[in-house]
């Protein structure tokens, strides 16, 4: 976090005028120079300075505004997580601001840097940080959902991604099938870290030993999705199922599947986690594991709107929400027994 | 628009208390009672005032930020356009705060007259007013993407949908279709009006007289989509190709020949605007008319910082973009002949 003590000495400094003249500039006061009062405005900038007097009014106004904070806006999952917080946060008065950070931990810090990320009232954070120190440092109402951090001294709202996970592999289980795989991505958040237990959990308790070669970690898109669904599929001893731990890996196996003219549900059982459209279309439809998205964004607006409404009041230990998952069983696992 | 003309005597009053005392409040000072600075903030939120001090420092100083309004945010193109928008602006050092309308005119309304929506140094709008009007009293640097208003004042970014529409039927009409649907929803606006028009003067121009029973018109939705699609083709004479008229009502209509068992590009022929995922899942892949929806947002994101940048210069007559589509041929269209 940069900028934080910047002051209106260190703007006048910075262009080599009096503190007043910064002042009289800030204030949209005359007796300024055209010249002088553009270099005021681009240090300002450069230094990202927020004047003293605005700060003070804000800190005692509410904006009636907050902001959603999210890696991207392409998937599903986020837009679900957004019009979830817009309608609570819309109900109760306030306006929505959503940003997207294209998982740049960068423009994370730079936002909630920024005047406006000083100035909402609260903000709901699908983070790109993976340390909970980040989260510590953010002074303002904030919750955190999908990702969470212990010891970030913010309340999150969750889905149990454990169990999601393994509930899918016990269902593969159940039908007779051994030889299980997993798709995944990097294990930069709990979210896929907990996927991959619950999977790998499941199959231990049942007496399976997850064979690695059947374990295909790349990248959460459905290219890498795609790509691992055809190695898998074209190995030596192919999986009998396979578990593709996001919406669009998901989405990358259908087609993989489709590409290879094999029958899902029948030469390859899968489960997806997250629904989406393609599960959906396929015949048979493709049972995934269901998260309340959309309730998402609605409990975490309500929580924080909760807070920002509590006003400065003593901050209770941090307490997170875990959504219950559900698996949607369709047509897409063979019973092998 | 409301509040436009509320002044700090308009609050004072309201609040029955001093000038002094309001001006106290907004500066964060003390000597006000906690009762009296809780009875002034609220009559300052209800009354939705900016404190002039407040916009006076921000009408000499840039926020760098830029806000992009759109009615939702789950459709593709939508969040394609902000996309672009987002990439624009971070490249040139402004965040882009994106806001949804909801398809409400009051929301849109409510946002521009807000703090916020009155501080962005621009506006990106695809907008949910009707009206030339209420565009041309928006005050603040606006490019208007997608729906464009003449008279509004505002610079545009636009795609030219007439042609799309038309080059759509004359496709169908050059492979020998004579009994060709269209299906769409409300003309309110520039694009769904000139989709129509184009389908209908490419009928015409060839000699064919649209068949009112053939424009099935509801809402732009899968839902209606799925609807009509079904009602066309269980008709006592099924049109032999459907235009569908926006990507959810193409989805909607490649569900409904799944489900009607028929076989597209052999017993139904389709073309749809836009690109979307069941079109490229389904084989053959569906024909489609396609936009450049990202570049959009980058057009638009490049017109406004433009203008931001360049200040309070007299305004230049408004200016209107208009990108290319493209028929992106697949194997939906059947030739007849």
């Amino acid at each position: 976090m940069t900028n934080r003590n910047i002051t209106i000495k260190d703007v006048a400094k910075q262009a080599n005028v009096s503190v007043a003249t910064v002042s009289r500039v800030i204030n949209g006061l005359d007796r300024v120079s055209e010249s002088t009062r553009k270099r005021v405005l681009k240090i300002i900038q450069e230094l990202n300075f927020v004047p003293n007097n605005m700060a003070a009014s804000m800190v005692n106004k509410k904006t009636n505004m907050i902001s959603v904070v999210v890696p991207e806006i392409q998937n599903p999952f986020y837009t679900a997580v957004i019009e979830g917080t817009v309608e609570v946060a819309k109900r109760e008065g306030f306006f929505t601001l959503v940003l997207s950070t294209n998982g740049d931990e960068g423009e994370e810090e730079e936002f909630l840097d920024s005047f406006l990320g000083k100035n909402v009232d609260g903000i709901i954070l699908i983070g790109s940080h993976k340390e909970a120190e980040f989260y510590r440092e953010i002074q303002k109402p904030t919750i955190l959902v999908d990702r969470y951090f212990n010891d970030s001294g913010h309340d999150g709202v969750m889905i149990d991604n454990y169990r999601g996970a393994y509930e899918a592999t016990k269902h593969f289980i159940e039908y007779g099938h051994e030889r299980i795989a997993i798709i995944d991505g990097a294990h930069d958040f709990n979210d896929g870290k907990d996927r991959f237990w619950g999977y790998k959990q499941a199959m231990l308790e049942h007496g399976f030993t997850p064979d690695p070669t059947y374990h295909k970690q790349g990248n959460w898109t459905e290219e890498d999705g795609y790509k691992f669904a055809k190695e898998l599929l074209q190995s030596h001893q192919p999986p009998t199922a396979i578990f593709a731990a996001n919406n669009v890996l998901c989405k990358g196996t259908i087609r993989a599947i489709r590409d290879m003219n094999l029958k899902l549900g029948e030469d390859i059982s899968l489960i997806g986690f997250d629904e989406n459209e393609l599960a959906q279309f396929v015949q048979p439809q493709v049972t995934v594991v269901r998260r309340p998205t959309r309730e998402m964004g609605e409990q975490a607006a309500e929580m924080l709107i909760h807070k920002i409404k509590g006003g400065q009041l003593e901050p209770s230990k941090p307490k997170k929400v875990i959504l219950d998952v559900e698996l949607m069983k369709c047509g897409s696992v063979k019973k092998l027994n």
